[in-house]
């Protein structure tokens, strides 16, 4: 069973908005086993949207409409698909109704325009709406099913869970879903996708797909079966081969972020944890704290962006950082060590570098950046130059830094 | 002029992915007078897609196809648009040529299925592309103008400049931009829009767009006219308008971000700013200093995630923390004064809370935030309490913080 979905509204069509619904729904319709083959945006304009939808309908057995159902003389979907499909629009007591006791309920008064919205298509089922005022209509329309659902997300979320993933359940043949989720640090998507293409791709199921952010490639894969268990045994068996070709680079298998994983390593230790920032100035501390429940293992930290800051509230030595430089190995191991005895942690880990675009020095230009580290089983750092634009470096330094920690708690290893 | 897009390729058509080049493109054609009036995406797939661009071509009179155009059997919108279109593809040796350079100057060897990248649509041009493999293609065909560009982001921006952008303006009537960009805080979207929409939707030019993230309203003004004076005059007349609406809480008319507005304050004045967070774990600190440059005024400051970090690093009395409680106005105002005093600064900021989802006391439930400000003029707080999950709330604590010190450095008030 394939799908179109129409998102619209003039103001997706600007430059600064886009269609966000089209992306979930996606997800709910892969889930039935229910492939959408296009999608599109269309503005406020009776005409054009009339034509849209014929032509989807030349195309796909089901199509799903969002937004224009509210009140305006802009919403004109109702109208639309009307015209498209050559049906008149009739009023429905029960819909008016609906919508009045909403306003009741709130104690606002009714719009005249809001009458509009109890217009449903001859022939369709009204689709309840108690988020909103716009109801949704659901119609059967020869060998096509068309569903009309409100544009904002959580009304459209609402009601599809509510009317139509029934529906479209019973339309479709059972399917059960499996996935894993790889991510992993230190290694680019191109170089992952080199990787393991050779592997999954003799694979059709599960899909692989490949996500790359920064520092951070993700693996997904997605097993559609039948049958729940062939469904594991196909997710399994790749998923055993990717990992192994991954190693421990892997820091996740079930989507769990950096900070995440290494916050878990360290609740389970009953170890703590501090930070000693320069460039990338509270990143590194936001991410830990990002995740609830870190109050347990994270104590605070220092951000000593000055060379001042670094000499007076870490006691860094001045003659230290002129002989070997602020951005250099040994100030950052001082920098790790001096936040690990100022707080009692078990660990600290250190920053410090240039992130650009300006400064940096003739020994250390901007992009490179020193990670220190300090806790019970010694002390270690990692010189890296980053490529790339001030939040990248500063992304990928923070990347770096939970990467080593990560590997000195999971791994035993530098 | 009005025009549509499709985007090509079946991994835009997956939950994760979507298609951005459509974003830039619009501001592009925007930019000429040109309306987008609908886009599409559509798989791999020749006949769907030369259904939908005979469609397109139907109702737009300018067309733009983005993707489908690499060597392998998957892309075929050169073959889709001679169906639609019913033309042939011509072999032609110059882009033959071109791409038999691009691999000889990388020292790779051309593959056989790159000479499927030299058909070109008979009676089109062809469009190098110094950036990639794939030539793009502009045709005029009775009455329309389509125009073939390849994927990948890069290319197809340098495709655009290099070769579209002349031709259309040459087609579209000239037109002159003018724009404003308010940012506003301390007030939601709707209340922004209730407020100023009275007056900007008398004006059909500029068109007002109103955008928002948690804590951040903006406001963009667009005027666009044959004549750049008129332009200059018609969005200087709005943005008056809307400016003294909004009154003192816009922060920038330029769309520079808070943490901006805040450091050029600093600047200018030559003082300096230190921080300490608890709850926000550094996130304020992050933003300070994602600003390049912000070493001239940032010192540094003390992340105090526990109570003994708030006593041992900053010295908060445990007496204070006892009877006022750890999220109270007094303890950011000590942990703002400390933070202040420790670091030499002008200007320091504080925020302690509880960012949720667990945690909270009795008298100050998860959601509570307090902001603590010490600098010349005296010592200040605020205490708010805001809805919506951990990373809403951290990022609303940060940006009531930045605006309180804006107030303090822009308005000499609270």
């Amino acid at each position: 069973m394939n799908a179109e979905i129409i998102a619209v509204g003039s103001e997706m069509l600007t430059p600064s908005r886009m269609d966000t619904n089209s992306l979930w729904l996606t997800a709910q319709l892969n889930d039935l086993g229910i492939e959408v083959v296009a999608k599109a945006v269309v503005g406020d304009d009776r005409a054009r949207l009339a034509g849209m939808i014929r032509d989807a309908l030349n195309r796909a057995e089901l199509l799903l409409i969002s937004g224009g159902l509210g009140p305006t003389e802009d919403d004109l979907t109702r109208e639309a698909v009307a015209d498209a499909l050559g049906l008149t629009l009739e009023f429905r007591q029960e819909a008016l109704d609906a919508i009045a006791e909403r306003f009741a309920r709130m104690n606002r008064r009714m719009a005249e325009n809001n009458r509009r919205q109890a217009f449903i298509l001859c022939g369709a089922e009204m689709l309840s709406n108690p988020r909103g005022t716009a109801p949704g209509q659901w119609l059967l329309h020869g060998t096509r099913a068309l569903a009309l659902l409100p544009g904002p997300p959580h009304e459209l979320k609402g009601m599809y869970r509510d009317h139509l993933l029934g529906r479209l359940r019973r339309m479709a043949p059972p399917l059960a879903i499996r996935t894993r989720q790889y991510r992993i640090t230190g290694m680019g998507e191109s170089d992952v996708d080199q990787l393991i293409a050779p592997v999954y791709k003799q694979y059709a199921n599960p899909v692989t797909t490949v996500l790359a952010k920064p520092g951070d490639v993700q693996v997904h894969l997605r097993a559609r079966c039948g049958d729940a268990a062939e469904a594991e045994a196909l997710v399994s068996e790749l998923g055993e081969k990717v990992k192994a070709l991954l190693g421990d680079r892997v820091y996740s298998e079930d989507g769990e972020s950096l900070e995440a994983a290494v916050g878990r390593a360290l609740a389970a230790r009953g170890e703590s944890l501090a930070v000693a920032e320069s460039c990338t100035g509270g990143m590194l501390g936001e991410r830990i704290t990002s995740v609830p429940g870190s109050s347990e293992y994270f104590r605070g930290g220092f951000l000593v962006y000055s060379e001042q800051m670094k000499t007076g509230l870490l006691g860094i030595s001045p003659e230290l950082i002129a002989e070997k430089g602020v951005v250099s190995e040994e100030v950052a191991i001082a920098m790790a060590a001096a936040a690990r005895e100022r707080t009692g942690s078990t660990h600290a880990l250190s920053i410090t570098g240039y992130a650009g675009p300006g400064g940096g020095a003739a020994s250390a230009p901007a992009g490179t950046v020193c990670i220190g580290y300090s806790g019970p089983g010694g002390e270690t750092s990692r010189r890296i130059h980053f490529t790339g634009d001030r939040a990248r470096v500063r992304s990928l330094a923070t990347q770096s830094a939970l990467d080593l920690l990560r590997r000195r708690l999971t791994l035993a290893v530098r």
